[in-house]
C-alpha cells in the first residue's frame, strides 16, 4: 500500500483542528514544553520513511521505553520473565497500587509502572553495568548512537515519586524486588527520561514490525515469538485503562508516554511515531490518538 | 498460505496429549457431557474447510454467543451502543460483581455476563420478536437453518442463576436495563443455550474475518469498521482474566465459552472453532487453547 | 441523673434550628412523609418517660427492626448464628455488594441489608408461621399488641429492591441463604415496613437497657450476656459508614432507619427513640443525630 | 466492685490453659521474646492496683502508643485533627493500602498505620523538638520518669518497613504529610518502640477512665469530651479487623499492639493492661483477649 498521501492528509486534517487536553504537569520538567507542537513519522520495513510537523523535535519517552527494557530483559530471561510480571490488561490506572496488593506483589503487566519497576529490578540483577548497557540497546535498536538519558528529567521525576516509592516498597515486602530499591528507582528514572523525536522512536520499534529483526542490518534482537508477544502485550496493556479504546479504534499494538508520544507498530508493514503534548485523562496524547485513529480509517489496514 | 498439513499435524500432536482441566458443572447439563470429545475446524475466507475428531458433534456454544447478539444489536444502534456498555478489559472473572458496582451500571465490556445482558436489553427493545429475529440471524451468518435454541439447556441455566440474578438486578439499580428482568434473563438463557458443531460454527464467524461480509453471498452483515472493531474487543475481553495469556500465546481475537468451545479468527484468512469440554480455572477449554497455540507457532501466523 | 430538664432544654434547641437533609425517596411511600417532623422519646429503665414534639406519630422504622430479628435469632439459634453473619463493621455503604463476594458470601454484620437477609433466612427456618411470630415478639417487647406490619410500605419497597435482590442472589450462590429467595424477601420487607411511634420505640429497646430482660414485667427476653452483645454490634455497624461517627460524637449504641429513626441505648439507665425524616447522605436522621449529640454532651453521659 | 477476687482467678484459668498463636516475627528484635510469657495489671481510677504474673516485665508496646500521640496532637489541635483522619472503621487489615487509596489519602482512623503516620507529622509540625517532648507526655501520663525509646527495636524496624514506606508515600502524593518522609518514619519508628511493663501501661490509660484527668495529681490532660471520643474511636478501631470481635466478646475500648500488649478501659472505673506475645493471625494476643474475655464476662461489667 502507498501510505504517503493518506499520511499527508491525515496530518493536514488533525492539526487543522483546535487541541485539547492538557501538559503533564506532575514533573516539573514536562510542564515547560510548547504544547501546541505535532510531529509524526512513519517508517516501513522496507526502510522508506514520511515525516510531518515537529517529526525531528526530541521529547521525553517516558513510558514508552518500557516496550525497550521489557525486549531486553525478556531476551536476558526468557520465559522464566512471567513469574514476576503477568501479561493480563489491570482495568485500572498506570499507577495503581489496588491489584498489587491483591495479587501478593506481582504487577499485572509490565507496561504498568510496577510491572516496569520489575523489568529493571531484572536488568540490574543481569546487568554488568545497567543504565550503560541498556542505553547500548537502544543506541541499536534505534541505529542512532547519540540517543541519551535527561538528566535534567531523571532529576524532576525523582521528586515527584510518591506512587513509585509506595509501588516498589509493597514489592520489596512481597519480596518481588531483589536489588536495593534507591538502585531500582534510579535506573527506573533514567529509563523513563530517554528522549527522542519521532523519526527516531519509530525506527526503534521497527524490530518489532520485523519479527525480531532489524530492518537495516538483519540483526537478530529477539526472536520472533518474542517479538509477536511483546505486540501482544502492548495491544493489551499499552494505554492502561484506554487500552481498549484504543485498540478498537485503531487497531495497533502501541504504546503511549506522559510526554505525549505513542509509538505504534503494525506487523510485517510499518511502525508509527506521533507527539503531542496534551494529554487526556487517561495520559495518553489527544492529538496522537487522534491522527492514529484518522490514519488507520483512511488506510482501512489494522491487525483486525 | 497452505494450512492443510499444519492442522493435521497439530491437531494430531493435541490429541495424544493426556487432557486435563474439568468440564463445567455448575449447570447440570453441561456436566454430562463426554469430557474427552475434541473437535477442530477451519474454514478459510475462500470457503475451504478442514475438520478434525468431533467436528460434527454438535455442543453448547454457550458465551461464544455473545459475539453474535453483540454484531446484530452494534449493526441495529450503532455507536451509541458504547453509552451503556464499555470497550475496557475487565481484569477479573466474568461474572464480577465488583466492577459493575464501582462504574455505576455500566458493564467494562459486551463479553462479562454483564455487559451480554445489556445487549440482550437492547435487542428486546429493538426487535419485535427477540428470540425468533436473532435466531434468523444466526441462521443467516452459519447459512446453517436448522441452528436452534436447546430448552433443555436454556432450562437448566435458569435453575443456577444467581450471580447473573444479581447483576441484573444492581444494572436495573443503576437504571441500565430497560426492559422487565425476567424477558432479559430468558432472552439471554436462550442465546446462551445454542447448540452447533465446530464446522458450523466456524462458519458463522467468517463475516468478522470477511470486513463484515458473508463470504459465500458476499451479503454484508455488519460494515468493516464494525467488524474490525468486534475483532478488537474480542481480542482484548474474549477470555476474562485469561485474556492476556491467550492474546500473548495465540494471537487471534476469539471467543470461548464453558461448554469448551473456542472460537478464533485471522482477519483476511480464516477462522478456527476448537472444542473439547474440560476447562481451566478461568473457564476456557484447556485442549482448545492449547490446540490454538500448537497451530499459530507452527503457521507462524497471527495478527502481531 | 434528672434527664428531664435536659431532655426538654436539648429538644428545643434542635427544633429551633433550619433543618437539611433530604427525605429518602427511592421507596415511594417514604417520600411521601412531612420532611418537618420531629419527635422524640426518652425511657428509664424504672420506667419514666418523657416525650416531645411528634412523639407519638407512627412512623416506619426499616432498619431499626433488624436489632429486633436479630434478637430473636440469636436467642433462638444461639452462638452458632455468627457461622453465617459476622460481628465486624464494614467501613462501607449499607447494601454494598462489594464485601459480601470478598468474603465467599458471609455478610460481614447483621446491621446491613445482606446480614439481616441471612437472619431473616434464619428465622423461617426455625418459625413455623415466620411473619405471626416475628410480630409476636415485636408486640411483646414493646408492650403494645396492635403493632403491625404496613402492607402498603411493604409493596413499596418490593417495587424497589433491586440491590437486595442482587444481594440475596449473590448470597444464594455461596450457599448461605437456604429458604426460597421470594420468601426470605417477602419476610425481610415485611420487617422492615413496621410502623411505631418514638415512644413504643423506646419501650422496644428497654430490655436491650435492663440486661435482657423487659423493665415491665422482668420476663426475659434474652441472657444478659446476648444483650450485652447486640449493644456492642449496634455500637459499631449500626450507622453504617457513620458508625464512627456517630460513635464519637454521642457514644451510644443505636440504630437507624431511612424512615428518620433512631433508636439508642445507655444501658442500666435509659433508651431513647428521635424521629425527623430528613437523612444526611449516608441515610441517617439528620436532626435525630443532631439531637443525640445535644443530649449526650449536655448529660455528660455515655457508656464512654 | 471489689476485682481482686475474679481478677485472681481469670488469671489463674487463663495461665492454666495451653496457649497457641505467633510472636511478630517481621520485626527481628520482636521475634526474640519468650513467648510463654504473661502478665497483667488492673488499676482502678481510685489508685488500686492489682498485679499477676510477668505484670513487671518491659515489653515493647508497638501501636498502643498510637493512643499517645493522638491524645496529644488532639490536644495541641483540637477538632480540625479530623481533617486530616478518619474515625471510621475500616474493615481491613492495619497495613492496607487499598483503603487509602480510594479516600483520597486520608487514613480511615488513627489506629491504622497510615493514621498514625498523618498524627506523627501534626505532631511533629506542632513540637519543637518532637521526640524529646512527646517522651516527656508519655513520662507524665505514666508517672513514670525512666520510660524511654528501644533505639534497637526502633532501627529493627526501619529495616523492615516496606509497608509502611508505601502507605506514607501514598499520603505525600495527596498531600497529607507536611513533613520530610524520613523524619515522619523516624518518630513513627520512636513511638512503636517504647517500652514498658503491663502496670506502667495501665497506669498510662487512667486518664481515658478519668475523664481526661490524672487520678494522681488531678492535672487536665485532656478535657472530657476528648477522652470520651480516644475511648469510643479505641473501641471502634483499636483492634484492626478484630474491633467487632472484641467489642462483642470483651465490650471495653481498648487497644493492641504486636508486642503482644492490649491496654483496656472501663471508663469511671479501672484500666486493664494485659500482655502475652503470641499473636492471633488479626496481630492480637492470643492469651491477652481469652483473659479479658473471661474477666469481664466474670465481673458482668463492660460498657455495653
Amino acid at each position: 500500500m502507498d501510505y504517503q498521501d493518506i499520511f499527508a492528509s491525515a496530518c493536514k486534517e488533525i492539526q487543522s483542528k483546535t487541541s485539547h487536553g492538557k501538559v503533564a504537569d506532575y514533573i516539573p520538567e514536562l510542564a515547560k514544553v510548547n504544547p501546541e507542537q505535532f510531529g509524526v513519522h512513519l517508517e516501513t520495513v522496507t526502510n522508506s520513511g514520511f515525516s510531518f510537523g515537529d517529526a525531528s523535535t526530541p521529547f521525553s519517552i517516558q513510558s514508552i521505553a518500557k516496550v525497550f527494557s521489557l525486549s531486553l530483559a525478556y531476551e536476558l530471561v526468557g520465559e522464566r520473565i512471567w513469574k514476576r510480571v503477568g501479561v493480563e490488561p489491570s482495568g485500572t490506572s498506570f499507577n495503581s497500587i489496588v491489584q498489587l496488593e491483591h495479587d501478593d506483589g506481582i504487577p499485572r503487566n509490565p507496561m504498568l509502572n510496577a510491572g516496569a519497576l520489575v523489568i529493571s529490578d531484572i536488568l540490574i540483577t543481569q546487568l554488568d553495568n545497567p543504565k550503560k548497557e541498556f542505553l547500548e540497546f537502544v543506541r541499536l535498536i534505534s541505529g542512532n548512537a547519540s540517543i541519551d538519558y535527561s538528566s535534567r528529567i531523571a532529576s524532576s521525576e525523582k521528586e515527584m515519586s510518591y506512587v513509585n516509592n509506595a509501588l516498589i516498597n509493597v514489592m520489596k515486602y512481597f519480596n518481588n524486588i531483589n536489588n536495593d530499591i534507591d538502585e531500582v528507582m534510579d535506573f527506573y528514572f533514567h529509563l523513563c527520561s530517554i528522549e527522542m523525536d519521532c523519526e527516531v522512536l519509530s525506527k526503534s520499534f521497527l524490530f518489532l514490525a520485523n519479527k525480531g529483526k532489524l530492518t537495516t542490518t538483519g540483526e537478530k534482537i529477539i526472536n520472533p515469538s518474542k517479538a509477536k508477544r511483546i505486540n501482544a502485550i502492548m495491544q493489551l496493556c499499552g494505554f492502561y485503562d484506554q487500552a481498549g479504546d484504543f485498540s478498537f479504534k485503531i487497531g495497533l499494538p502501541g504504546k503511549s508516554g506522559v510526554g505525549g508520544g505513542i509509538a505504534a507498530v503494525l506487523p510485517g508493514e510499518y511502525t508509527i511515531a506521533v507527539w503531542s503534548p496534551r494529554l487526556n485523562k487517561q495520559g495518553n496524547s489527544v492529538r496522537g490518538i487522534d491522527f492514529l485513529e484518522q490514519f488507520t480509517t483512511m488506510t482501512k489496514h489494522s491487525i483486525f
